[in-house]
């Protein structure tokens, strides 16, 4: 009998001879394949639903809660988005073949620097069987063969949608093998994934912070790592009351469960008392609960029966809630200090009318993304005006921040000579 | 009593802060302080020597081989070459605050990818004292703190050494926190290293091929992997043989030590019968031991004698010496079919004249550097221009092939508003 390792190792040494021909394919190669797999999930959509039903059917006996029935449930309506989806992923530019860089070394050697497919991606996710499309539709375009692996508890759907996607490819004459979807139920086949330098370029986990950080230790395989968001709203002395509130309003409230909402408001000191308590008044009235300081405390104290004291725990946590700590600083450079102690480095923003104040901000604080007068949740690779999202980097190396198709690029040297030797 | 790990995390806690004042230093302030670092080197000339004359003795004791004394050892000479190439990365561009890329969203949201130095980097290295200069002031020049740990038979050179840099930075009025050197004989204290997840942004291993897999296995920080080279001159039967042999030579001969150095050589069968006789023959006359296929040995008979027959291992390994294993393929196909599956993707060149070959090759061949009629000796920082080599990637993600300046740096995006929501 085959092992887990044989059957794992056999698909992605299958994912890996795919991935040298989807290397080479044309622009029109790929988006016409994207078609195709949108057509055929259309066709399909009455075997996938069906086998989507299987999977609700079992998370309904096991007591899933609704939020995540929700996520696992396939409807025409969302087949029809992620066909939708598609056409617009054929839409954008194919990375792959971009000349990045050239020039012409004093010797004569031509160096370019090409863009190429990363080989092989692992995906590693939870229960949201719209990842299989989408991951599968990206790797394609940008040349990549992928190696699927979801919660198992929605792997009657995503066996279906991974073999409508595989059935496209080969209508259209693409390495079928280039898509693989891991059914195993062992939680041993996400090890094997992660651990198989060679076979497989990188993984990707999507899903919340606990995947992550299991991903993160076990994977040998380098990662490409999504995280949480613990982001600030910093209003400085200098700032205009109308902006401060609507930033603080939106960072917090337009939809708090994501990572680039904000989590804690920093008020300097100086910004006029009147404007401080109309904008705390604002939110307690859009029904955001807040965590203050003493100082903010002892300084609204008309206010404090509406308000909670913060813990130093709070300075720390991604609420992804209708929650806000807030703080008061005596500087901007007390609030850089707080950012840099407790920010995740995913987006940090302050709002003010002082260019000199702002620039220091942007300068010195480390995340992926600084704002000056605007809100933290534009750090989304829609809103970059990238046209697909793969995540949101949280890391430094490779990619940082929102990441569109070339975070799943490579590149290489093409040198061209005349028979030049060292 | 301090454990090892509250040691080594002191450290580590004294380089992450450090790092934060290193990102915002200006290009003048950094080369300032390369200067100030060289002058450094030779007024505690000295001191240093003295200390390396210890770890030197030391080596003798345990009967260290000459080859490791030799790259042990510090001299004048070498102490000035090291101060040379201090000035020339003064002389190069800095690369942080460099604007990457910018443009404006539809909304008037104004978007700049601004290159960011990475942070903390931590550097494993063998017994070559001069690596502790080298990456400190590639360190410096990218405005990244650094934390080293050399082979402990070099630790009386790599302290002094470190002091050094030290006293140079504080001189300057640079943190000189920003240079962290661990003197602790436990191999323990690169394993805390290594792990230091949020301390440590990155880990290069500079070393041989042990040092390396040893720092992938136990490294839950991302590494920047450079690696081996299992490189390859395929000569396509529309070579010229002056150029050809030109190429062959120098790819195996020059330098066969090094890693962009040519292991195999593929030959195609229609190539004329004397080229290819009188291009063995001239590599044998350089002392080049041939390991030959089946097929070379029995299309050129008459040097038999002078030809051993290669085994399976020959197709993967890389000799590092002068010794080449050659192979007769029918087409270009099989020399990239026998490149896939041999190649460590390093440097891989074509000769022909043919320039639709030439252009086959070049896609299908995945590695860092793929070269038409040039020696794979050219796969290097200084050869490419890039002025500071940081080392070889063979991985694909954040940086490949070969690493200047900017592989030690990340980016942010920075993004500035009028008061957009969304």
């Amino acid at each position: 009998m085959e092992s887990l390792k044989e059957k794992v190792y056999a698909q992605l040494s299958l994912a890996k001879q795919a991935s040298r021909q989807m290397a080479l394919l044309t622009r029109t190669e790929k988006d016409r394949a994207l078609a195709a797999i949108g057509e055929k999930l259309l066709a399909d959509e009455k075997t996938i639903l069906a086998a989507n039903e299987l999977d609700i059917a079992k998370a309904e006996v096991d007591g899933q809660p609704a939020s995540y029935l929700d996520r696992l449930r396939l409807t025409p309506a969302r087949v029809h988005d992620l066909v939708e989806s598609l056409a617009s992923l054929a839409a954008l530019d194919d990375p792959v073949g971009q000349k990045m860089d050239s020039w012409t070394q004093p010797n004569g050697l031509v160096i370019e620097q090409i863009r190429v497919p990363l080989g092989v991606i692992g995906m590693v996710y939870e229960a949201r069987p719209n990842v299989t499309v989408d991951a599968a539709a990206i790797a394609l375009k940008t040349g990549n063969a992928i190696v699927l692996r979801g919660s198992h508890s929605a792997v009657n759907s995503n066996v279906a949608l991974a073999r409508s996607i595989r059935e496209a490819l080969a209508a259209t004459e693409l390495p079928e093998a280039a898509v693989q979807y891991l059914p195993f139920a062992e939680h041993a086949s996400v090890d094997l994934l992660c651990t198989a330098n060679g076979l497989v370029d990188v993984i990707i986990p999507r899903g919340g912070a606990g995947l992550i950080q299991r991903v993160l230790q076990l994977s040998s395989v380098p990662v490409l790592e999504t995280g949480v968001g613990n982001c600030h709203i910093y209003i400085d002395q200098a700032a205009r009351y109308d902006m401060a509130e609507a930033i603080a309003v939106n960072a917090k409230t337009s939809r708090p469960a994501v990572c680039n909402a904000a989590e804690t408001l920093l008020l300097h000191r100086n910004w006029p008392h009147d404007y401080q308590r109309a904008l705390l008044q604002k939110l307690l009235d859009q029904g955001v609960e807040l965590r203050v300081c003493a100082k903010t405390r002892e300084a609204h104290h008309e206010l404090a029966s509406l308000l909670r004291e913060a813990q130093a725990a709070d300075w720390d946590t991604e609420y992804s809630a209708l929650i806000l700590a807030v703080r008061t600083v005596d500087s901007l450079a007390e609030a850089i200090e707080h950012i840099t102690a407790h920010s995740s480095g995913h987006s940090e923003a302050i709002v003010t009318e002082d260019d000199a104040a702002a620039n220091q901000f942007l300068a010195a604080v480390d995340a992926t993304a600084v704002y000056h007068n605007a809100s933290t949740r534009f750090t989304d690779g829609g809103e970059f005006g990238f046209g697909a999202e793969i995540g949101i980097s949280t890391q430094k190396l490779h990619a940082r921040g929102p990441m569109g198709l070339p975070a799943l690029t490579s590149y290489k040297y093409v040198v061209r000579g005349t028979g030049q030797i060292r």
